[in-house]
């Protein structure tokens, strides 16, 4: 396993400058994120990560996907466009989202129109996945569903543990669908251990970032730095690596102090972190 | 089913004005805190929900079993506690919150000595269970134990799942340990259908509340009236009626508008949503 930098963790850092900041801290890999992309370029995105040798470890995020109606085409012809930036930039995967509740927003009141029908939300996500995946098997690139913590499941994700994502992902050929291991969003599941086996080389990507005691008011940045929260992480590290998966350990961390400090800082304080609380 | 006020909805009341209140609004059931009905006293309480002709839906609660040490010792001993309180009381069953991490406080900083053995935690619930259930048994009280949101996995609950709640029941005879089922804690389980049957008469306790969007800063207040969050109840009412259950549908709602409101308006409305979003 190598470390690599998700670059939503030095969120004002473009992708050059996040590039630049990975080859100065001697990371293999990068994790992009599509609003970045498109304001570097897609083509000088993929010429930068290339040029300095760089694996892209995923690119963040399809999805947003179980709104019916005219906004669910709408919803996969922007996931088309994901899956070709992602071959593009020849990502190990994409990240997909896949969203919550029809008309609940992040962080809004609940409208007259919000939708309660949490089925439905999930059916919408199987049959999206039915037209994607075939879309991304033919341009190489393997979606990876993430599931999200449940305290998300009304405004981001109604895939909420690891077990219902790889039920939704093994309908697919390995190559096609898999699975993101994020250890803010399930550290705390019972089944995780069991699941992370029963996924195996499904795990397209592991994500880490602590998860922090009291949450703050805005729960979308809880995400810490490692060991400054309450998981345990070598557990569930060697549980990822007994599994099959050969893939980088991305840090990902949405996080108001991590943003302000200085990215360099950063990146240096995720290298000795890694070594000290996240490796097996 | 029929409806039960779970005190701590109305905490402005004692157990004399809840119980008057229940009578006043026609509920034939209430559940009790332990809190309050150490204010009123235990043989006064008991004695004016038997001339009340009240059911006691439920106790709450006994648990907080995850510290290991000395303070194991004396858990255990608060919980025998609240088995003979829960005898006395006649309570349909003593609710158990099993507790956080050790040493993980609600709503304050991590300390340098937080535990994050979650695994070790989750042994500690079992061998508290091994103690008390006999205990309970002997008494004939019925241990629930309530899986909470995995947002209080760290420091309330690490049961975090009804799937986990159950395994955890399955060990001893129905009559002393059985789960609740409390719809702020699982509707976002996509297992929650299937472990809902698989419970069958398992199930001590069915809790309705509504899941708030978005959710306050202190998450603990994020239970609303049923119709102001996100929640579908019917299919979930009707799973738990299908399970076998006979018991009252208990509404305990943690909501700083809810308590600051007059509480026989309160009831009046729980009484009118319960009809309007609960039943099946």
């Amino acid at each position: 396993m190598s470390l690599s930098l998700n670059q939503w963790t030095t969120r004002r850092w473009s992708v050059a400058e996040a590039v630049d900041g990975c080859a100065r801290h001697g990371l293999e890999a990068i994790g992009l994120w599509r609003e970045k992309v498109a304001e570097q370029g897609l083509a000088a995105s993929a010429k930068l990560v290339r040029d300095a040798g760089l694996r892209v470890s995923s690119l963040c995020r399809g999805g947003f996907l179980t709104t019916g109606g005219e906004a669910f085409a709408a919803a996969l012809a922007d996931n088309r466009r994901a899956v070709d930036e992602a071959a593009e930039l020849a990502a190990a995967c994409l990240v997909l989202v896949v969203g919550g509740l029809p008309g609940v927003k992040p962080g809004e009141p609940l409208s007259e129109t919000a939708g309660r029908d949490l089925a439905g939300a999930r059916e919408r996500v199987a049959e999206a996945l039915a037209e994607l995946a075939p879309y991304a098997g033919e341009r190489g690139v393997k979606l990876a569903l993430e599931p999200l913590h449940p305290v998300y499941c009304p405004d981001r994700a109604v895939v909420s543990t690891l077990g219902q994502a790889l039920d939704l992902a093994l309908a697919y050929p390995e190559e096609q669908v898999g699975v993101v291991v994020d250890t803010f969003h399930v550290w705390w599941d019972p089944r995780l251990f069991a699941d992370v086996a029963r996924a195996g080389r499904r795990i397209a990507s592991y994500q880490v970032c602590d998860y922090l005691h009291p949450l703050p008011a805005d729960v979308l940045l809880g995400r810490g730095m490692m060991g400054d929260g309450v998981i345990d992480f070598p557990p569930i590290t060697r549980a990822v690596l007994d599994a099959g998966y050969t893939g980088d350990v991305e840090v990902e961390i949405f996080n108001a102090d991590v943003w302000a400090a200085d990215p360099d800082e950063v990146l240096a304080t995720m290298k000795a972190r890694y070594a000290e609380v996240v490796r097996a």
